[in-house]
Order: C-alpha cells, then sequence, then structure tokens
C-alpha cells in the first residue's frame, strides 16, 4: 500500500485524475491512497492568507512559509514521510526508473507550487526531494502532481489487470515501444506488416525488438543503452 | 482566440484541470477553448468498442483504427487544424519553446493514446507531430494533453494578470529561476538575504541573475547556453 499526501493550492485541478480508470482500480484494491489537502486550510488570518509579494520586488505572489510549515508538520505528526517532495521546474527531471523507485516507497508527500513557487526556506527545511516532470513551466504543481502519481501509481504491483503490461512499455528496456496495431488488418488499404499475422511468435519478437531499436535510434537515441558494451 | 479540442478515452480524467485557476481565467477572456470529445461515441456496435487486441499478441490493448478516423474526420469538417497532436512517450520532448511555438496556432486537435497507444495507421495518416511530456509512462494521454494545454494556455498573451510574470519562469531564458522569499525577513530564525531587503533593484537583478546562472550551473548545465559564445 502506497499513501501519497498532495498538499494543494488549487485542489479542483485534481478533482478529476484520481477517480477515474486505472488510479480508481488502484484505491479499490487498497495499493494506492491519495488524500488531497487544501493549503488553505492552513492560511493565515481571517482571509485565509497562503501568499505575499516577493521580497525585492517583481511579478508574481509566493508562497508563504509558515502555513506551508503547519501543514507538513500536521501531516508528519501522522505518520513519517519516505520523502517530502517538492514538484518544481528546477527539480530532477523524472524519468521511468524515478518513477519505479518511487512506486517502492510507502508514504510520500508531494508539494504543489503556485504562482513565483514556495519560499525557498521551506524547501531548506522540509523538502527531501525536488522533481520537474519536464522543461516547461505550469500554472501550478498540481498537474505535475497527478502525472507523478499516476506515473508511480501503475506501476505498484497488482495494479495492472496484466502484470506484463508495464514491461514493454516505453522505456522499461531504456527503449521507445514498438508500433503497435489491431484489427482490421486492411484498414482503407493500409496493412498490417505480415509478420505480426504470422503466428510465429519468435519472428514477432525479433520483429518488435528491431522496431523498437529502430524507432529508439532514429528518434531518442539519447536514452540508448550501449548494448554492445554491457 | 486559441482552440483545443482533445479526444480522449477516458473524459473524466479531464474534469478538474480546465475549470480551475488560470485556464478558466482564459476560457472567460475568451482567450482558450478547450472542447473534450469522447471517443467512444465514434465507437463500433452496440457495445461502443474502441479497443481490441494488439495483432502478433502480447499484453495490453490497442485503440481501433476506425473510430479514431470517424472522430478526426467529423472535426476537420468543422475547420482545419493547424496541427493534430499525438500524445505520446516516443513523440518529440516537451519544452518551454515548444509550448510558446503552440500558444500562437489557432486550432489544435490532441489525441489521447490509452492501454497500449492507438493503431499505427491512425498516426501515418492524421497525425502531424508527436509530442511526449517526458521520459515515462502514464496511464492514458488525458493527464499528458492537460499538461500541454496548461503549459500552452498560460503563455497565450493576456492569460497571466501580469505581463511580465511567464517572462521570468524557468526555462524562459534557458536558464533556472532563483530562489524567492516572501515576508516574514526571519521566519524561524532562518533569514532572507539582506540584498533583498535593500530596496537596490540593479543589485537585486545583478543577485537573481548569479542566483539563476548558479542553479541551473548545478542543476541542470544542460539547458544552459553558451553565454560567452552568442
Amino acid at each position: 500500500m502506497l499513501e501519497i499526501d498532495i498538499l494543494a493550492v488549487v485542489p479542483g485541478l485534481l478533482e478529476g485524475p484520481f477517480s477515474h480508470s486505472i488510479l480508481q482500480r488502484a484505491a479499490d484494491k487498497n495499493l494506492l491512497k491519495v488524500r488531497v489537502i487544501d493549503l488553505r486550510t492552513f492560511g493565515i488570518g481571517t482571509y485565509h492568507q497562503i501568499d505575499d509579494n516577493a521580497f525585492g520586488g517583481g511579478a508574481g505572489m509566493v508562497l508563504m512559509a509558515q502555513p506551508l510549515a503547519d501543514a507538513i508538520r500536521k501531516l508528519q505528526a501522522e505518520g513519517a514521510y519516505d520523502e517530502i517532495i517538492y514538484l518544481t521546474p528546477d527539480g530532477t527531471t523524472l524519468n521511468q526508473s524515478l518513477a519505479n523507485k518511487l512506486s517502492l516507497r510507502s508514504r510520500l508527500l508531494l508539494i504543489c507550487g503556485h504562482y513565483k513557487g514556495i519560499d525557498e526556506r521551506i524547501r531548506q527545511k522540509f523538502v527531501t526531494m525536488e522533481i520537474s516532470i519536464g522543461d516547461y513551466v505550469l500554472s501550478g504543481g498540481e498537474l505535475a502532481a497527478a502525472v507523478l502519481v499516476d506515473a508511480i501509481g501503475r506501476l505498484i504491483p497488482g495494479v495492472l489487470n496484466d502484470g506484463s503490461s508495464a514491461l514493454t512499455d516505453s522505456f522499461q528496456d531504456d527503449m521507445l515501444a514498438p508500433p503497435v496495431y489491431t484489427r482490421p488488418a486492411d484498414w482503407e488499404g493500409m496493412k498490417v506488416p505480415d509478420i505480426l499475422l504470422s503466428g510465429h511468435e519468435a519472428k514477432i519478437e525479433e520483429w518488435r525488438y528491431q522496431q523498437s531499436l529502430q524507432r529508439t535510434m532514429t528518434r531518442r537515441p539519447d536514452i540508448l543503452k550501449d548494448e554492445e558494451g554491457i
């Protein structure tokens, strides 16, 4: 069982992702428990303030240290976290290997930034891991958290119906997946490669491997392991 | 005005993302119009079938060509798309520069894969651009589409309240953003750097530039442009 708590500024952004499809199935099977906590409930004063202008001036608001610290400490009191993860464009770039690793943890806290980000002192004091889902900026960390939970959640053993399904995904062997086809074999004059209709398992595997290799060499030579060297 | 249509297998995954925060504001201002289309309404037969086993065997289902083609053609009849984008782990990796480019288009169709992906022939026949949001696998393309729409949507001029806000984000100058701080100046004994409290604009800018540079050199030297060489 993996428990993931998400500290969010716009919890509404996370309404859809966890109540459908694979993550819902993971929750039904008691393999994954996701909880979204609204940072604003830890806001300061009558207006539950959570952000303020950046010191030094400039556009954009910054999430204040105190509400974040109060929330983190209250959640920590319920049980220790394996990692306190801040989703931020300047974090370590998420990849399949990191997703694999995190799927084996038992309790994670994800902190979603918003606007210009969170007060640096929270990063220094509480955060144990900083993750970016890619080299682009989002309006907040919520969608990044949703992506991280989805990438991790489907890797928990038992979540996918078919045990071998995740193993044949892109990146699992440092290669992109081969092309896939389904019925009909002839669609508007476009035919499925004969080999896939041959029923010859070994040859099909070899074809898929070659297609994966070719596609990876053409599109993403950077992720390819040096097969000769290993 | 940017119109984005999303062809989805699990439209429920997209319930939250577009009805909150910045994207809602973009819609209210008539700068962005996002429409989610359920692929199943183009399904075949009584059960509205949209997927089938992969030719050649193996785990995981493949989205069939016909329902996708029917949906794409019906949507195209309403107006041409600048790009028909398939979200897939083996596509071009999304970055801020690609998001900038797409934010200037006027009509986009995003196709969300699911399970093992879509029939290769649809990629060959209709898709003009393939995009991956990162080197990891998701349970479907829906969250990837949400991320793409968010990354693009906030860059449309007029969407963010403050015109200069997006310009100081990470990646806009091929550098990570500097640390940010807000009140109080002394929080639990942790102090904000003096320079940020000095009121000296030029010195603050210089500090931020140095912090950005240092952070980028430490964390992501790969994205740094050769400043000397330009």
